[in-house]
Parts: C-alpha cells; sequence; structure tokens
C-alpha cells in the first residue's frame, strides 16, 4: 500500500508532537509537513526533533500551501480560525482533514460543514480516542435501553487538574442525556453533600476524584433494581488521541467527501 | 390500566417462586393461574404461600387449558417439552409467552417460531436480566467497533458453583466472538498457567473468580493501545431475572404476534 | 461445645430482627431471650416470627433480669440510656455484651467503660462488619505507609438515601487521617464543582455516588506517583452486621473481662 | 541537605536506565557513578545519554572501586554474583546497598546478611514499589484477620507477557498464605475449567487476564458471607521501582548498619 502523504499541524504544540510521533510510529502514513503559525518558535526546526524522536527530515514551515499538491491528510488539533482555513483548502484538493479542534462557534462549524460539501474529507470529534469514543456510544444506548435506571459519572484525574468535573465526564453525561432524550443541563447533579433528600428520579449525577498523576479514568454507571452496569474507560498515556487520528486517517481517506465523526470510523452509526 | 392475567409455569421451582413474587409485586401484573407438572408436590398448594409470601387465592393445578381464555400472559421457565407445548397452546389465543426456558433443541426452537407465526406473542431469551441483556449488546457492538483491541472476560460467583465459566460469561464471549465475526470455539483462551507465550492475536479469554456468596459479576475488558475499556455487571440478587420477565409482559401485550428477544424488549435493535 | 445462651435486646428493631435471625441460624449460640422497651409492640410475641422466621419458642420480654442467670451473651443494637443499663447488669455477671449501639456521649462511655472494669465482657464498635472492621485498620495503615499519597473515599449506596458521605465513608476518613495523625475535620474536601484549583497536599476527598438499591459500596484510593492502591468494600446485604456480632460473641466469651473492640476480635490489634 | 552520592549499578540495563532518570530526577540524590560488567556495549558512555535523557557528565565505568570513597548509596538491580560482591564492598565503607536483583540463592542471601553485620545498610526487596510493599503487608493482614474468607488473586498485563500468573501475583498468594499460616504451593489453584466441583475451604485461587500494553493491575479478594474485601495495585508505569529505590535511599541513610525490607522501609513493621 502506499503511504499517506500526512501533514501535522500545530507542529510545535503538545497534541502537534504527539500527532507527529503517532504518524512516524504507523506504517501506513508518512510524514511530508508539518506547520505552525507564522512566528512560531518551532518554524524552521525538524518536526522529528521537535516531538522528541529522531530527526524526520521534514522542517517546520508556516505556509502549507506548497505542500497541499502532495498531501493525503492533514491532521489538526489547533484553534478554530486555523482550523476553518485549512478546511477550506482542504475543500479544494479532497485532502482528509482530520479535526480535533475545541471551542468552534456554530459559524465555525458551519464553514466545516460547507467544507466539507465542496469535496473535503473531514473527521471532526471531541474526542479522537477510539476506545472513548466507543463508550459514549454504548452509554447513549445503555442509558435509552434501562430509562428507569439511575446513571452516574465518575471520573478520577491527577492531582494537578484545576476543573471538575472532566469534559470528558459531562460528554458522557451528554451521551445519557441524549440517550433519554432530555437536557443534561436541566437533569444534572454535580454536588452531594450533608443532608441531600433521596436521589430525583431521571438525574444524571456527577463524581469526581483527583490524585496521583492518574490520566484519565471515567465510569458510568447504569444503576436499577439488583443490578448494575457499568461503563469504564481507562487512559495510560495520552497517546490515545493520535492513535486515534491515525486510524481515522487510515479509514476516511476510502469515504467519499463529507463530515464524519470518530464513531462513524469506528463503525458504530451503521 | 387493567392488570395483565398472568400464569406462571414450573410455580414449584425456584425461577417459579421468583416470577410468583415477582408479579404479585408487579402494580401491572395480576397472578390468575400457577401450573406445575402432574403429580409435583406443589400442586393443590396457594401459589403466594408456596413462593414465601402471603397467600394469593390461586391453587397450583397440573392443567392451563381452563385458564387460557382468561390468561394474557404466560411466564414459562420450565423444560423444553413443556415450553413448546405451551407455545403452541399460546398461539391459539395470541398470548404473551415469556420463555426463559434453556436446553432447547433446534427442533424445539422451530416449533417455538411456528408458534409465533402462528399467533403467539413469544419473547424467548436465555437471560431476562435487563441489564445483562443491554450488556451483550454492548460488548457486541464495542467488540465489532474496536477489531484489534484484546477481549477477555472475568467472572466472579459463589464458591458453591460448580463449573466454570459461568453460563453468562460464555455468552459474553459468544457476543463479542459475533461482533468479530468470528466462532467462539475456535478462538477462546479458557486456561492460563506457566508459560503461556505471548497472547495470540484475536483470540478470547476467560478468567474465573470463586469465593464467599457472591451473586455474579461479570466483566468483559477490550484493551488496546493505552487504554481499556471494561462492560461491568452486578448482579444484587436473583430477582432481576423476574424484573425482567415482568417488564417483557408489559412490553409484549402491545406487540403483533412475533418472536422477540430482550434485547427487542429494550429497544436495542432499532 | 456448649451454645452460648444468648439475648438480643432491641428485638423489635430491623438490627434486632437480623440479630435474632443470625443467632437462630449459628450453630454455637442459642437464643434464649428477646427484649424490648416496656409498651413496644413487640412485647409477648415470638421472637422468631416477629424476625420472619420459624418460631423459636422465645417469647419478647420488658424485663431482663430474670434471664440473667441464664444468659452468657447480649447482643445489643439499641439506644444509649438501655445501653449503659444492660452493660451495669452485664457487670455483676461476667456477661458478654455486644454493643453496636451509636450515639453515646462521653459520659455514656464513661460508664460502659466503668461497667467493663467491674466485670463486663464488652466488645462495642460502630461496624460489626468483619469485613469493613478490617479494612478500616488497613486504610489506617497504608494512610501512614504512604504519608505523599494522595487519600479519596468513594461510596455508593442505593437511591432513597438522604445524606452524604455516608457514615461508613466518613468512618474510613478518619482511619486515613489517624494514619496521617492529622483532623479529618481540617483536611477534608467534600465537593468538587467547576474550578477547583489543583487537589492541595494532604487532603482527603469524598465522592458520592447514589443508585438502584445497591445496600453500600466503599473505596479508598491511594494515588501517588505512577500506581495506585485502592481498598475496596462491598456489602451484599445487612446481614453482615449480625454475622459480625455473632463471630465477636464466640470471641469475647474466651476473653477476661474488660472493653474491646471488632478490632481486638479480628487480632488486628496484636 | 547534602544530596546523596549515588551509583547506579547495571547501568546498561532496563532498570539501570530507569534508575539512572530516577536518581536524575530526584532533588535529595546525586548520581556520581555508574556501572556495568567488564566487557557491556555501555561502558565510557555518558550515564545520562544512556538513559534516554540528558547528559550528567559521569561515564559508566568498569570498576566501582574507585568512587567507594565518594559514595554514599549504590543501587543495583543486577545479578546475584556482582549484588554480593557490591554488598562486601558496601560493608567497608558503611554504604546503603539497595538491592532489586531476584534470584538470589540461599548462600547468596547468607552472605548478603553477613556484609549487613560488617557495615553496610542494606535494602533488599523483590519490590521496591511502595504502594505494591504496602499492599502485600495489607493482604497477609486481612488473610489473617479473616481466616473463613476465600481469598482470590487476580492480575492483568500486556498482551507480550508469557507467563502466567505474574511474579507479583504469587507474592501476594504467598503473603495471603503467610497471614493463613499455611503453604501456598499446597493450597493454590491456577486453573478452573469445566466441571470443577465447588470451591475447596482454603484454597487461595488465581485468575490471569492479558490484554493490551497493561503495565500490571493486581487484586485479591477476601470473600466472606455477604461482603467482599478488594485490595488493589495499579501500575501506571515502571517507574515505580526506582522511584521506590530512591524513597529507600533516603530511608536508610538514617540507620544503623543492617538489612532492611521496604515494609521496613514504609514503617510497616513497627
Amino acid at each position: 500500500m502506499t503511504e499517506l502523504r500526512t501533514v501535522v499541524a500545530g507542529a510545535g504544540g503538545r497534541m502537534g508532537g504527539a500527532n507527529i510521533r503517532a504518524v512516524a510510529a504507523s506504517p501506513g502514513l508518512k510524514l511530508v509537513g508539518a506547520v505552525d503559525r507564522p512566528g512560531a518558535s518551532s518554524i524552521g526546526k525538524d518536526a522529528g526533533t521537535l516531538a522528541g524522536i529522531d530527526a524526520l527530515g521534514v522542517s517546520v514551515t508556516d505556509d502549507i500551501s506548497a505542500l497541499l499538491d502532495q498531501t493525503d491528510v492533514i491532521i489538526d488539533f489547533t484553534a478554530p480560525a486555523a482550523t476553518v482555513a485549512l478546511a477550506k483548502l482542504a475543500a479544494t484538493k479532497g485532502i482528509v482533514h482530520l479535526i480535533g479542534t475545541t471551542g468552534c462557534s456554530e459559524a465555525d462549524d458551519a464553514e466545516i460543514a460547507a467544507a466539507a460539501v465542496a469535496g473535503a474529507r473531514i473527521v471532526k470529534s471531541g474526542n479522537f480516542s477510539p476506545g472513548m469514543v466507543a463508550l459514549a456510544v454504548l452509554v447513549e444506548k445503555a442509558a435509552q435501553a434501562l430509562p428507569d435506571y439511575d446513571v452516574e459519572v465518575l471520573e478520577m484525574h491527577h492531582n494537578l487538574k484545576v476543573d471538575a468535573p472532566s469534559g470528558t465526564a459531562l460528554m458522557l453525561g451528554e451521551a445519557a442525556a441524549k440517550g433519554r432524550n432530555i437536557s443534561l443541563k436541566d437533569h444534572s447533579v454535580r454536588v452531594r453533600d450533608g443532608h441531600t433528600g433521596p436521589r430525583e428520579f431521571g438525574t444524571i449525577g456527577f463524581a469526581t476524584l483527583r490524585g496521583g498523576n492518574v490520566i484519565g479514568d471515567h465510569m458510568v454507571i447504569l444503576a436499577g433494581p439488583s443490578e448494575r452496569i457499568e461503563l469504564n474507560h481507562r487512559a495510560q498515556d495520552r497517546t490515545i488521541y493520535a492513535n486515534g487520528a491515525v486510524r481515522a486517517a487510515l479509514w476516511a481517506v476510502h469515504q467519499p467527501a463529507g463530515l464524519y465523526t470518530m464513531a462513524d470510523v469506528l463503525g458504530l452509526n451503521d
């Protein structure tokens, strides 16, 4: 098989480095470019060296245009404005554009969707970990199948994390709420302390643990009469997102232009 | 709502007793009959007393025929021959027939399917626990979505259980094998001790714990690169099967004649 | 072995019933009396029938004095005033007095201690479950051995429980605080929501789950650099307290007069 | 505080590299030497570079003798013969000698003990992870306190591991056996498949899971009437052994000559 010629955007960032390492380690992909914003300290450096591995012979550039004709895949965990611009470029060449960028506005999302109509093969996901994407789908299904079971979401992260619950815990709560056809905001219970009264039926509870250097564990519990389902995800390190992006690339290259999610990549929407 | 007039078959057995108690405790159902095989010691006794609760004014009989015109639902966790006979009777009256009987041959299954065509509303399942049925569907989905993840099945039961792995663990293994489109028999690893060599790719491993009076815990693990999903079921007591049968009854009474599974009841096949 | 002649106090209450059932089921003990407060509706009824099992031929009485000369053991999960009075009676005869009563004041505890000096063999514990008592000792040891590990306490109970965290979770937090030689009150974190900032070193965190009819699960986590210990207790039903009281009786009858805890019964203070 | 001048033995091996990295990262320790066997490819290389971090200005040597007068601590995860020789050298200078070497014969152990008598401050342990050492002590205590509870040991490791159960699982089994005052060999059940019959009282069961790149999870379950204790250890990466060695060094330097274990370091034998 020909290797997919891959460009990593945001090469100087933490996820950029992880994506460079994942591409370098994947037989089906070959790093042909690495871009960063103009003025970034990464410009001109070797992408491999920057990512803490052996030099790859690819210098970081601030101009992707010269690379577009030799690019099959762009992996992009950057910022909304850069992502929208890349999507438009991807559309012109039918490039696979993997978007892990967060914080897009509705207008940004509309532009990304338009780029998919115009020819880009886009996979956009709030989380590229295959296991977590699968879990969210399972949580939605379970919440729907067991409508009278109490849903609780538990997460544990390292002791430096400054917010609670984690974004992923909230995403799992959203998945459960979607399965129930309710609004998470109106049904979530995020604090329990002192006299709480009995659990209100139909709510989704959250609980948070912090300690050590735990990467991230999540559990969704569905508790009914004399039985419980527990749906857990345990992350060992942060390579899971880059691994998922590689998997998405290998899948998307065989799809027609369009806007996809990681659940599509995993065949969970079939 | 009118209560569903319910007959429990196998009234003198352990599951029969559980079903009698569940019907008695469920607002939507009313026990109108209890049957057992001719010569059983339960014949003539009050079904409630037999089940360890207050008398219900329903005597156990060995002849269901007199009851058929006043029966909406038959709950039947008995033996293949009795079940086939009941299915045929159910077909004549459009009765809801819930079948938890195990050990049916292909010929038995064919007769049951024919009864469904002929008018019975049948829900047949190897396990009526809503949580476990949901879990099996999730396991199949996860095994399919994550085809390169290692699947392991773990179970724990009380110290009097005499076989391993549990039937439910094997059922979960079958669900994973179905998701992978492989045969469980050809891919299961049931023993690991001493020098095993590395794990063979594509196998499904089983591990067994025994202790105390644990009712039954099951876990399916899907382990991939730097992440794991764990799909657990914990049973607190054996009422979960009878509770599930009640739920199935309340659902099936609104369906056309046909052969259904608990996954249909839970909407997991939609 | 001669069976220990046992009296259950508070015979009409929920724990009284559990204790009657446990005594009836234990080969080494024999129920010889059951007492309740004057005017209670249980007075005059058969203790077995009251506890939901077969009649035991023992009528509930409001006057223990006539029984004292034939009593080896009193099992008492009642109220402080009754317990202090029973301890004084136990002292006069060298009786084994098992106290599961909660809410005793310092003055009550002083009177109980005095009764132990005067001849009673008293085992007093806030929790008679052998597993939970052992766990609390393990938590204290672990918190001491791993002084720089983050301690988190998690519990799950049924959806009708009206307060959080559970008393047992707080007891486990106290055990950890004792191992660290700190005050739990000054170091506990009971709520995390929104922007929390990083975890403060040396604190003990609590998290609460509610759902289904879960009897009670507790977990204490000690999380350090790249490793975690999790110390869990899972209760299947409420017989564990009565079972522990029976075990304490069989142990205490061989001890000299004195005031003991369940940790002494389990040999955890040796 | 003066930094402890530390020599890492076996510098070219996997544990040697981990120990070099841990020393370099620890404020209280300073790498002053790195040794390997004569002829090893590591000889002459910079210890830091060898360990995958920045150069430390310390070249690997095959002769420790020149370093001894400037050495406070030797960290030694090598082989029995080398370890015995190092212990004798440590004895002459009162050096702290941390021994993670496995496979020592009784004769080796006798020589090591003699070196401790002669002046070395030795900490020898089959496992330097603080969490795992603590867990083993807790398991022994729990097995002793709950003598009639069924003990089960479960472990999960990556899919390349070629033997089962893990050495650590067996060590935990030994801890339980010690708490019961029985021989593990005569009481272990390592396989359950097919018709097993009921669990034999007093045995210790093992179960093994394999999958993904799991570093190592271990669980010891004590299951009794209606309750379970689960004592778990989860390892995130292999730094835990080197971290424990650093902790042992900081402790041992304040102790008199003698032979210690990691349980002593953690204060678990007080």
